[in-house]
């Protein structure tokens, strides 16, 4: 039996997780659960799964979640300390962290001194803070595996080989609602055309990152951290199907890919079970039914944030706190209706030149930088605010 | 340095073998080499390798070979017994399998008696002999290691996983030249038009199977043997492309597959080197290039020699010889313009329809069950060529 906590299970990956510990009863529990403040549905899930321990972002959350529960309330706690409470509780096995943007920062590298597995299924905490985190997992000897389906894939693929038999990973992108879009139509996309992502259900920030191609410029930087491979190995390619999850090419210039339906339980469920593997009632791929998977390279002068990611990590340091940082700000902006979807990158840009990076040694760095960019940002976006 | 032997060097599979030699000078040398009739490319491949012995199919052969090869000729014999010098060599590791037909049966036998790796290119010796080499191989621990790219592509979607994990295989075809015709259309064509098959450059009888779906077939039956799966655990799926070379459906619903471009030297490279995997000068794949990969379910009522395969499989005991044997006379009597393409098949299943199964016990069973088969297939080649 693997004793599970959720950081962000009131949201659609820690619903999921919760949909794998349904599916296996006899493999996974329920030991502690962390939600932001969604509180009706994580009172469902205590009578549900009965965790010995839950938190929420705030006090009033905890507050109205007490008495949603009433007797049967578990022991409760709030704020980054009720996160980290959850995250290291000490009957937890792994530590599923599915919690919004930078917040799971902390909680993870407590969890990774606590010695828990850690399936990862939030980019910001890489992106941020890779260094730190995968230098603090291999003291430690603690396993830190992906969650995120394109990642999933590749861990899937490098299973059972060398390092040195790895030329390249190749991760693959839906490439969004506007992959077809003209420069000129790319100005005119407005919020609520840009919500409706043709691929998978996921929440706004995400969606517009997909259409941006941040997200899988943040999920190069993740693939940088997670498998020790440079920029320069790290391939993008447009798969609109997402059928094909990513690939990675060896040595010999034969590849191996990882495909499968776009569930994310199918990866949920392959990070509790590693290295085993379990059967499941999950959905199985019909390769003829999909009928055709079609592969294209990425525009690179159509979406600049990818370019930019690229550029974030090949200068490294702090420079992916300050792309991360003034992304959220910009996607906020532009969610708002007060910037244009070209100037996302744009404001990224600016952020980034005038950037002095730091190594990233602290979590202390890490949150100056972190403020520093989104002031930054801020004032970039009022800026082409006026403009716009 | 792996000492390499090749049985049919001088064949499309063995020249490929000896381009993975020349890229690889410092790991593999060619201790021995064995070929049909074709002296002169053998003697040139004599000159070039130096190899410590050789052997020819006939007496005729040799004597030429002696003319051509003067002072440096190295060690030769003929025949069975030259087949089998040279793949039990003492100095030799990795036994290339790439003679045609049945001739390489008791060569393999007498290569797993001798404790050598055996590379596997040719289909018979597994369709014919699957019980009793592989009984074999098991007991002498010696690796089989597959050179057919769909079977290599299998071993490297398996490699690392435990067999609990395997829930099917999926092998790929490129469907042939005559995937979309009609019964009616398929009923007219000759040997010319089968000849020219789109995906690869291959023998008269292998671009005949694979125009019926019988290499398909074959290579079904084959991957029974070598990856220890239920016929109900083999699927194909036609995929034209002929990019994706298998896959492999984990118990969870994840698929693996092996993708690359269509060259031999990739699976002989990769059967050399394993379990390393060396860097190589070999073709990369462009995934963007090849642009769209389709896939399609096959059609066994306009291809019942796939069917027939399956038949022969789950049937076991000696119908995989018959099927075998039969499919040989046919096809051969619709190459010399005598038998209908779609008369193949029938020849085939009425020889399985009056054969009486036996157990895979020896090679002479084998060889029995192959004349009668050869005779069976005969007479009924004759009786349609009547109708024809």
């Amino acid at each position: 039996m693997k004793r599970l906590a959720i950081l962000g299970s009131t949201g659609s990956i820690g619903r999921s997780a919760l949909a794998v510990v349904d599916a296996h009863p006899d493999k996974l529990s329920v030991v502690a659960l962390a939600a932001g403040d969604n509180d009706a549905r994580l009172a469902a899930q205590v009578q549900r799964y009965r965790p010995l321990m839950v938190a929420m972002a705030s006090g009033e959350g905890i507050d109205r979640l007490r008495s949603a529960c009433g007797d049967s309330s578990p022991a409760m706690a709030q704020g980054q300390e009720g996160l980290i409470a959850v995250a290291t509780h000490p009957s937890v096995d792994i530590v599923i962290c599915a919690s919004a943007g930078t917040a799971g920062l902390e909680a993870v590298l407590a969890a990774i001194d606590a010695g828990k597995t850690i399936a990862l299924a939030n980019k910001e905490v890489l992106v941020m803070a890779g260094a730190l985190v995968m230098a603090r997992a291999r003291e430690r000897g603690v396993s830190v595996l992906p969650v995120d389906s394109e990642h999933n894939a590749v861990h899937q693929c490098l299973h059972g080989r060398a390092r040195t038999e790895v030329r390249r990973l190749i991760l693959t992108a839906s490439g969004g609602p506007f992959r077809e879009y003209s420069a000129a139509a790319l100005e005119r996309v407005g919020p609520d055309e840009a919500l409706r992502h043709p691929t998978w259900q996921m929440g706004r920030k995400i969606t517009i990152d997909s259409a941006t191609l941040m997200n899988k410029g943040l999920e190069v930087i993740e693939a940088h951290w997670l498998f020790g491979v440079a920029a320069d190995q790290i391939d993008v390619v447009i798969h609109p199907q997402s059928i094909v999850h990513s690939l990675v090419e060896l040595t010999d210039g034969s590849m191996i890919a990882q495909l499968g339906v776009t569930d994310m339980r199918l990866p949920i469920q392959y990070a509790c079970s590693y290295p085993e593997r379990w059967d499941g009632a999950l959905p199985t791929l019909d390769l003829t039914r999909a009928g055709r998977l079609d592969f294209l390279a990425p525009d690179y002068e159509r979406f600049p944030c990818l370019t930019l990611a690229y550029r974030a990590l090949r200068a490294g340091e702090t420079f992916p706190v300050v792309l991360n940082a003034a992304n959220e700000v910009a996607v906020e902006a532009f969610l708002d209706g007060k910037l244009g979807f070209t100037s996302i990158p744009r404001v990224i840009e600016r952020a980034m030149n005038g950037h002095s990076p730091e190594h990233v040694l602290t979590i202390e760095v890490i949150r100056r930088v972190d403020l520093w960019a989104r002031e930054q940002a801020r004032a970039m976006a009022a800026e082409l605010e006026l403009i716009l």
